[in-house]
């Protein structure tokens, strides 16, 4: 296993975590305040910060972490640094989007291999970032005795949009992972909620840069070889590093789950209750939104509500009134007026506006 | 009874019916399309045509009509005459709002006192214009043998919106009106509905012009003064009349309805089933699209809707997009989006946003 020997050690005997925040995804389930030239990530949705500045702050306390690693595309690369804490950011310009396995290998081959590292998505809320920074302490003690470790969300509801983690023995701050269960149906994502075995799997990661290329090395060794390759033609520019884009294009997409966590016999999982939400669309965003300030609406000074209950509205400019509705979200948006049912939110990416940005 | 000598008698023998158009009411349960500045009547709500524009013309044969004449308060005079359709359309503008009654005795007293008068709301939808047309020549022939006149709008459903018109004897085009019935509560509605003697007031009337201030004199004496007064004192100014504006902002306002119809010894009906909306508010709109269209939208080109039923959307430009709604509308209009339940379109006059242009 040569890779992991290919860098230096000066931080190996720091308890520093290396933040990876990966900005990925496109987030048209959001749209139409989520565009592909502004995507979710880059959108003040909960508050006043983005999602991207609120991904980096909550990993940015240097007792714990080092300055974040972001991967992203190149359409996103001037929003980032617009949008970063005053801090030694840098970027990994993805030459092309092949999942999260390749843009993770690739922040793991830029990092000192016996770092431990801390993937994030860029588009996530987490209302409690000290349970989120105590719950990343653990996974690094995990990961430094040799696992490659998941956040594992308490489930609070029998979701069945999100793949499920089962817990198997314990280990000092977490557990083995028994298993990986994709999204469930119904019946079944109620039994995992009574079980209390079962975790949601939020995309959130722990591990040794370097374990993390030798696993991907042996289950996908061709996409490992590349980014490799990808990494070592790549070219410095100021905090950006750009991979080799016809070594990286030419990898096989995948995502780190698949290539990796489901496949190594290393992984782990440590609780995490922090108010976890993807805002994975409209509904979620509102739960996020009601969680935070108890009350129905998230309504603007714009806004005027009759008769309305559980009703989020969400406008750039016009007012928008509103009578007699439950369970609505109506977003207003450039040139474009959304008004959707809860229950109707995740098919927002398949409007007409949505895809054909 | 000096008040009918006061005319020439040129049009006495002819059949021909003189429309009366009256442009008052602000509409502002149709905000945020309905303003101020544009109201209701000028609006094209159904199809191509203004409100205004069908008015005048489903009373345009001139086999059976003269020239409109258009009472309206002076912000609307440029609109009526923008919208006219290419006829002799005379206008009067009021002074002052004072509700129906007066308006009527306007044009009641530049009319010739025998001539026949048929009085419309200018922001009415009438689908059915061949049944307009004949209960307006049965209504002139019931006012011509001396009686005043309304069309008894045949109801469809237990509505609680609107007076009720009990029909008493039968006449040979039309019956005696047994007595008017102030807005009614759902039981008494239904009574009404399943009773079939009782029809909506939508008032439309047809009356003798000399007539009606007759009968005004009689039971409104001041207000009879005060209108002829400002008629005598008014100018002309081309095809607009201006009353005295002095003696018509003296008068008391009155509606038609309380202030003659009701008292009169001689009130007649006409039914009248012609498709008949007062477009009160926009679940009223609704209908009447629906009711032409067999449809179960109003969707103008750049909409769309998934798993959506009886929605109506209304832009004046951006794109709406609607999922998983029922009995909605939307409508988008200037710097205003409305989205209200069916049930609550009612409320929309309350609304801030209607309430304070």
């Amino acid at each position: 296993m040569p890779i992991q020997w290919r860098y230096s050690c000066d931080i190996m005997s720091a308890n520093i975590i290396h933040p990876v925040i990966l900005c990925g995804g496109s987030g048209t389930r959001l749209w139409p305040k989520s565009r592909k030239d502004k995507p979710k990530p880059f959108l003040p949705l909960l508050g006043t910060r983005t999602l991207f500045r609120a991904a980096c702050e909550r990993a940015s306390d240097p007792a714990q972490f080092a300055a974040p690693m972001v991967v992203a595309g190149p359409a996103h690369v001037d929003l980032i640094e617009a949008q970063a804490p005053a801090s030694g950011l840098s970027i990994i310009v993805e030459p092309a989007a092949r999942n999260t396995a390749p843009a993770i290998a690739l922040a793991a081959a830029r990092i000192d291999p016996d770092a431990i590292m801390l993937v994030c998505p860029s588009d996530h809320h987490i209302a409690d970032e000290a349970a989120f920074t105590a719950a990343a302490a653990s996974a690094a003690a995990i990961a430094r005795a040799g696992r490659l470790v998941a956040f594992g969300i308490t489930p609070d509801r029998p979701e069945t949009g999100y793949g499920y983690i089962k817990r198997g023995e314990a280990l000092e701050n977490g557990f083995v992972i028994e298993r990986f269960v994709e999204k469930p149906d119904l019946a079944r994502a109620k039994a995992f909620l009574a079980d209390g075995g079962y975790a949601w799997n939020g995309g959130i990661f722990v591990f040794r840069a370097g374990q993390l290329l030798e696993e991907l090395s042996e289950h996908r060794p061709a996409m490992a070889e590349a980014v490799l390759a990808s990494v070592a033609k790549g070219r410095e520019e100021g905090t950006r590093f750009h991979p080799d884009a016809e070594e990286f294009a030419a990898i096989e997409g995948d995502s780190i789950d698949y290539a990796v966590m489901e496949n190594t016999q290393n992984a782990a999982m440590v609780p995490a209750s922090m108010g976890w939400s993807d805002i994975g669309d409209w509904a979620a965003l509102q739960d996020a939104v009601n969680a935070e300030t108890d009350g129905n609406n998230h309504a603007p000074e714009n806004t005027e509500l009759v008769d309305c209950r559980k009703v989020m509205i969400v406008s750039d400019g016009p007012r928008v009134s509103a009578i007699g509705l439950e369970d609505i979200i109506i977003v207003v948006h450039g040139d474009e007026v959304l008004v959707t049912h809860r229950s109707g939110a995740q098919k927002v990416g398949k409007l007409d506006g949505a895809s054909n940005q």
